[in-house]
This record gives C-alpha cells, structure tokens and sequence, in this order.
C-alpha cells in the first residue's frame, strides 16, 4: 500500500492553501499513492484568532473539493482537518473519502489541546473549539484503518480501542509544535505503533515562521515493529511511502500482544 | 529520592548470586539509596530448564533473606522476582518489602512471555510458569508505586490502570533480550512514562554469554517528560540515581494527559 504524505506550508489564504492541497494529492496520486493524507487544519492557521473566521458547515466549499480531490485522483484521502462550524460550535473536524469521493468516516478531535509549558508553548483550544466525542475506523480494500487527530494521539487508551475494533493502521492529521515535537513526536508514534502492533502515520503541517504557531513538520510512518518507516523535516514536501502491511499479521503472531491482550480481556 | 540499580549478572548457583544481591544491596544503601531493586529472576538463570529447580515456596531461604537485606540497609527493596511454587504451580514473583523487611508487596508476572521471533529469540515461557491475575501499587512516604515483571510491560492498559490506582512511579523487573533489547526496551520504558506522566524504573540482569539467555542489561529510568534519566550498559553495575518527583505533579499540570483522560472517563 502506497502512502501519500502532504506536509503543506498553511498560510492565511485559504484559496491558496486549498489550491496547494489540489496541487500536492495530484502529485502523489500521480506517484501511485492508494491513499493520500493533509495534515490538521489544513486550510487556516493554526491560531485561535483565524478557527471562527475560516470556519465552513458540514459540506460547504473544502469538503466539496476534498470530495473531487479524490474522485479526480481515485485515491482514499484523509482531508486533514478544517474548523466546522455545526449549530453555532466550532469542531476540529476531519473528513474521509473513498477513490469514488463519497465520505467514509468523519472524526471531530476528542482531546482539545490545552497546554501551557514553562519555558515553551502554550495554547488553549477549547477556548474556540468544543470536543468531539468517539473514535472509531473506517474500511478499504487493505483493511480497517482508524483515526485521530493530534493531542488525540497522547491517549493510549483510544489507539487500543481501534486496534481491538480491527485497525491494522491509524492515521493522525496533527500540528506538533517545536516544545513538542522533538520531545514526543517520534517516540509516541513509534509507541501507539509497537503497542498495537499496527502502522500509524501522522502528517503535520510545514513549518511557517510566518504564522504565530510554528508547527514541527516531521510527518512520519511507524511500523508495527515500532520502527520509523519514513519521516519527513521541516519544509514543504509530498512524499509517498511504500509500506508492507503484511507485516502486522507476522509482528503479531511472532510477539502476541495484541492477541494476548485479548485472551486477558475475559 | 534515589533509586539503587541492582544490575547483576546471574549465573547457576543460587547461593552465589544471594550473596551478590546482599553485597550490591548494601553498596546501593552505602550510597543514599532509598529503594533498591534487583532484577527478574535474580536467583535462577533466565531458563526453562531452571525454574522449577530453583523454585522456593513463598517465606522460602530468598524471601528470608530479601527481607533481612530490607531492614538490615533501611531501605525500600523491590525483590526483583524468582521462580515460586504455590501448591504445584509455578509463578514468576517478585516481593517488595519496606524500611523494617515487612513484605509490603507482591506481583507475579500476569503476561508470560511467549515469543517466537524470525531469526531472533524464541522463548515460550507457559511452558514452565502460570500467569499472575492482577496489579497493584504500594506506599511510601514518597507516593504510590506500581510494579510489573518483564513483558508486563508491554500491554500499555496496566500501567493507565496503575496510574489511576495513584502511581507516580512504577517499577519494572525485567529481562529482556539481545532481539527485543535494542528495538523495544528504551522506546518501552519511554513511552509508559510519559504516557502517565510518572516515572519508571526497569531493571535487569547484566548479559551473562555462559547461560542460554543473553540479558540485554540496559536497566533504565524514564522521567514523566519520557526522556531517559539514566541508562546502563550490558555489564554488572550496582548505580544509585537521585530523580525529582516533584515532576510528576509538574508536568501533569503543564501538559494534562493524566488529568484530561480523567475527564473523559464519565
């Protein structure tokens, strides 16, 4: 299976952003991806000030063109997240498509992030966004794959939940930044990979130094074995990823985690 | 507090290696240490063939001593564990006695260790031991501290589990091997840590190439921010770490994992 990673630059012209997104899933598709992936709020800032302003219903504009973006590519695209706007609250909301452009799975980030580290970042979103509620997965032809969004990702306890619903891979949209990015993004990939035995691939955003979040890039593929598959830097790039999924039915037969866990389950 | 690092290196005759764990006990204590902790299966080598051999009933000659090495040093001593015979049945168990040598804790090894690994280690420990059931944590004056044995650490649902009975530290005998060593061990004891914003403690047994099992030595703790606080090689080494447990309740408070999930319990 074929992985397209869409490290974009965001910038606060949303036109631009989304034109770049066109540009970018059609390179990789080009490139054989099956599936392409856009990091968190792909199409605005990440910035409390810009989430209201940018924000869309449930299939206005980008949702349309995330639509033919993989109709046009037939491939699986995991639109990253927008700000959506539903019933007077804001959401941080991604949306997936099948290769006909028909929406397959929709998740809204459960755990907000609200941080505030001596010496390093700080950023409260639940003061614009409200939480989503469930996780869960969504099928293709390789398999389950479940996802998440960013901060989603510190909590071990909802990556067991999608392995034990049959994911065999996850994938994050998300925005680490520079306090905790080279902390924790690696590690905690390579984590949520080897504890449930499954891939994960998280896509962020291109650093801009332009904008007052500066994001960490660094968009990454971890095995099953708990091992980068590939990982991005700091720029602008698409890049796709070949990955071996048979690996996940071999790491766990010859390491049973997941298939222990289970048996302790009763 | 300080944590003493009993890294031993174990060899087939028990009385020897009684004698060394009394020796490094007393060395750590010398030191400041205010718990000690030995490794998995320090009387015994790490071998099939051995456990039922070595295997003690529970208030057996090791568990006689480790309590003496407990009050006769003032310390806190995680007992690593040893092979133990409970009517016929074999457990991996470990006992932790405080200041006075009272026995304050006791785990035996819930997840056995059964891997087969494609040109690397093959080990089927079900073959020898029965399972343990459940986890715990214990008091000190210093907070709750959880423990778990060797491939315990694998399965992330305990150590949340142990969070939420209160731990603020968990440790972890252990032995793992020249195959699961370098690919797991660190990003292991990493993850746990900062998944719980506590700290861990793994330690095990200095790599011994005359026994059938080669240690991968390496004992390790890991901070709350889930960066190695300190790190050992392959040999014998008796090491005394001070580490801040003020951290735990300072970084819980500046990037709540810990206290959010708490949250979205309800």
């Amino acid at each position: 299976m074929k992985i397209g990673l869409v490290q974009l630059m965001v910038t606060d012209d949303k036109e631009k952003n989304l034109r770049k997104a066109e540009k970018f899933v059609r390179i990789a598709a080009e490139d054989g991806a099956d599936m392409v992936v856009l990091p968190e709020i792909f199409n605005c800032p990440y910035d409390n000030a810009y989430f209201r302003d940018f924000a869309e219903e449930k299939f206005g504009e980008t949702w349309q063109r995330l639509s033919r973006m993989a109709s046009d590519n037939k491939v699986y695209l995991v639109g990253g997240s927008i700000p959506v706007l539903n019933c007077g609250k804001l959401f941080n909301t991604g949306y997936v498509f099948n290769r006909q452009g028909d929406e397959i799975h929709e998740h809204s980030k459960v755990h907000l992030f609200d941080v505030n580290i001596e010496g390093g970042v700080r950023f409260m979103e639940s003061e614009t966004f409200s939480p989503g509620t469930t996780f869960g997965v969504f099928d293709t032809e390789f398999g389950k794959i479940g996802m998440g969004i960013c901060f989603d990702i510190r909590f071990s306890e909802e990556w067991l939940k999608m392995e034990e619903m049959g994911a065999i891979m996850c994938v994050v949209p998300a925005a680490f930044n520079m306090t905790t990015g080279p902390a924790h993004w690696e590690l905690t990939f390579r984590g949520r990979a080897l504890d449930n035995e499954m891939f994960m691939v998280g896509v962020g955003p291109a650093r801009n130094m332009d904008m007052s979040y500066h994001a960490y890039g660094h968009s990454i593929i971890t095995s099953p074995w708990g091992e980068v598959v590939d990982q991005l830097g700091f720029d602008e790039e698409v890049k796709v990823v070949d990955i071996d999924l048979s690996l996940v039915k071999k790491i766990r037969d010859q390491l049973p985690i997941v298939n222990k866990r289970r048996e302790n389950e009763g």
